[in-house]
């Protein structure tokens, strides 16, 4: 619970209204008395009428004949995220080891770290300040885990591997599993041993059931305040820039890199040995087979349409070429009709 | 074993031919003696000359001239899949926690519950009347857990996340982790606390590997019913309806609503914020970027072609906007052509 | 550490200049004198120039005028894959059971063979020699998992389920989860019981977060060598041959056969009940609906384009019914004016 003067005290904005208390963060519509609520989007100001909330984060802009308690700020969304963060923290550190955890005894725990049951940490990790490895997760030899990080349960670490400060691995997220990599012989495949690792820099989160896979010979990257989320796949040698953002089911073939601040969509599909321009948004469901080089907006997948409609449209797609070839023939015609008829004048 | 009159009791249907015994379902050509077998597609009714089933569930079109014994039912398949479910149970649940189970002594895990080896129930949790924690699955801090579900092998239920009644969760689910959800904060992104739940309701089956995201500020809901396969991802505050089936790789972007009894098929990607009407049949890897109010049947992938061909093809798809602009030309001056042609008789 | 000459007897080819020890393979442009590299692509011949490789693996004709030391053999890729295997061997197995291992009374267990902490492994399973049972890896009841065989942190083999000598399971795969089986009642789904197995030949790595479901009636096979990446699904009777590879987030529904040594590329996503030919390549983020008999290289995907264009193009790709409508009306009335324009002269 808060007070509204204590949360602009700490984040900022413009109070017009009573300083009531808040005890949580809420939509605009399901607002209560105790909520604290946001305005993003001007379209729905006219909810504001009827919001029973105790205060409305908004724009400067959208301020105008508002009666409802508000505090003014620039970016209402992020303000709600960290007032959000204020009201709902993560739940404490349990410092210590659980003792149905099993902590090999080459390992270092810091002594403000909480291992949970069922958890396992390597011979030779290091778990590092403050950081929570919860029930059934995974630490492999020598890994690292950085101060104040979160793994999950049933996250895996594997082996040398390892996760910088603050990062967040969810549920079944794999960092550092075998890239894959295979010679043919002949008439069978060899396995290319993967002896890189996975790096995860600094303050990343990774989602649920999402594969980052360590290097073939030198490492895979994940840099500084990326954001990856659910059922993502990164190949072996990837490099992921800076504050890169990807939405879930994207897949990255091995050793692409991806800019810094780039925004990946849902289900696109990325392929290896590419370079992606600082800064390239890639829509959802696009399929990227070369680089790119200059930052832009990059899509390409077919919408959804009726059936029947689409299978008649999708015979002429494998016919394009045909058509094509027709329009040219047409041209040419067409050209030799009007000539004739210019001669005949 | 079952006397096939003790079926018929139970499931209904018309038995013509001896009172056999059978032990097992198999498929029509895989059939033994002992087994009961079924024919839902009369293009193989072929197979029943030499078939050695005990019996054959069929419909009442397709039992002409059958020699095999046969039990007539409307639905075969579906009298198939009960009749599988009595012959084939699944295996008994052991009431009690296992000793290499950890349970938080404030869980409340009903007197007939199971709870597997390597299982963790974390603070707060509700284990209902017969449902069976397998060995290392996950249920955090007050999640509950309906009567009769059974969560398989390292499948993980987050914190104040529910499941309902006879719920089945397939290895590595995971139901509740965070939202994507992040603010752009000038140079780096800022989490945003993810507080609602997943609530999924009675007989719902989820599969392996697939993630069902908590909600940001209200849950995230899948209804009574609902059938959702493996390596799915559904994203934060997404609704799905009773009885919506989905097959694998199927990926739903935030608050996105499916309606109740849509069928979609594997790959298919929905963007988010849509919506989806009742009874929407969508197609195997199809791309859906707008909602859709009508149901029918929505396609859209583009179907494999040999490499040399679709090369061809995919320069002429890039180049559609010049070849219609040369198409407009074409039609302008042959118009003219036709004109000056009647003119001129 | 091992001398070059060493290597040669062990794997063949030809050694030019001095025989040096090496310790570990590595890139051409992080070669140190320790190191051994290789050369597959002439482009980068190039970089030989500055190398401090030990040795360089190369074939005969890129040898010329090489001063570095080299080994000259037919298929440079190959002989490192081996090499990193002799030079970087697996981690020895530490023989027995973990004490904070669960191991069923009833589970055979090979002395030689290796048992995490944290792993389970149900009533009548048997582990073969040498295999390693990874912490927090689960082998469900009559499992069978095959001599030399490694199943990584938080695999998952069901109940009855097989993988063959050698296979690698990496973390998070799920072999042998329900497939996807259900009939409408009315106005419910039932579960289909699913009856058969999953059976995993010989010297097959299966990826991270991988799912490869158990059949319905008959068993979903996938035979010796197969190389299946990360997050693939692979639906229930599938049959996918020897030596088959398939890169990551693959598809591929029910009842399908893949032919042995099929290439299949990331993303693909293959409906079910088809057949595709052996030795059939398909390219990333393909979609195959139809039976490959003849094998080829089969593709089909969109490639990205700035969204400016591809949003033009993608109107006209909705309406190439219409355009080819007109290009066919164009024909006529084009061939309706040369044919007149003939008869007057």
């Amino acid at each position: 619970m808060m007070r509204l003067s204590q949360l602009v005290e700490k984040l900022g904005g413009e109070l017009h209204g009573a300083d009531a208390e808040v005890t949580r963060v809420s939509s605009l519509d399901g607002a209560t008395p105790d909520a604290l609520t946001f305005l993003t989007n001007p379209r729905f100001k006219n909810l504001l009428v009827d919001c029973k909330a105790a205060c409305v984060l908004l724009k400067a802009a959208d301020a105008q004949d508002v009666t409802v308690p508000h505090i003014v700020t620039d970016n209402p969304y992020l303000y709600y995220a960290r007032a959000a963060a204020l009201l709902h923290p993560a739940p404490a550190v349990r410092a210590g080891i659980h003792p149905a955890a099993y902590v090999d005894a080459t390992a270092v725990v810091a002594a403000d770290a909480e291992v949970g049951p069922g958890a396992t940490v390597c011979a030779g990790a290091v778990i590092g300040a403050g950081a929570v490895i919860m029930p059934q997760a995974y630490v492999g030899e020598r890994a690292q885990v950085g101060a104040g990080a979160r793994m999950y349960p049933q996250s895996c670490l594997m082996a040398e591997c390892i996760i910088g400060e603050r990062v967040i691995l969810h549920p079944g997220a794999v960092i550092g599993a075998d890239g894959f990599g295979n010679a043919w012989a002949d008439d069978h495949w060899e396995k290319i041993p993967q002896l890189g690792r996975a790096i995860i820099g600094d303050d990343v989160e990774i989602g649920a059931n999402t594969t980052i896979d360590r290097g073939a010979l030198e490492d895979t990257i994940v840099a500084n305040g990326a954001r990856i989320d659910n059922l993502i796949m990164i190949g072996h040698n990837c490099q992921i820039g800076e504050h890169a953002a990807m939405a879930s089911c994207v897949g990255i073939a091995g050793s692409t890199r991806i800019g810094a601040r780039c925004q990946i969509g849902g289900a696109a599909m990325i392929g290896g040995h590419l370079d992606i321009a600082d800064g390239t948004i890639i829509l959802a469901a696009t399929a990227v087979t070369k680089s790119i080089r200059e930052p832009g907006v990059y899509g390409g997948p077919i919408p959804a349409a009726p059936q029947d409609q689409w299978a008649k449209n999708a015979v002429h797609l494998r016919r394009l070429e045909v058509t094509n070839n027709k329009v040219k023939q047409l041209e040419k015609q067409v050209a030799a009709l009007l000539a004739r008829d210019t001669q005949e004048e």
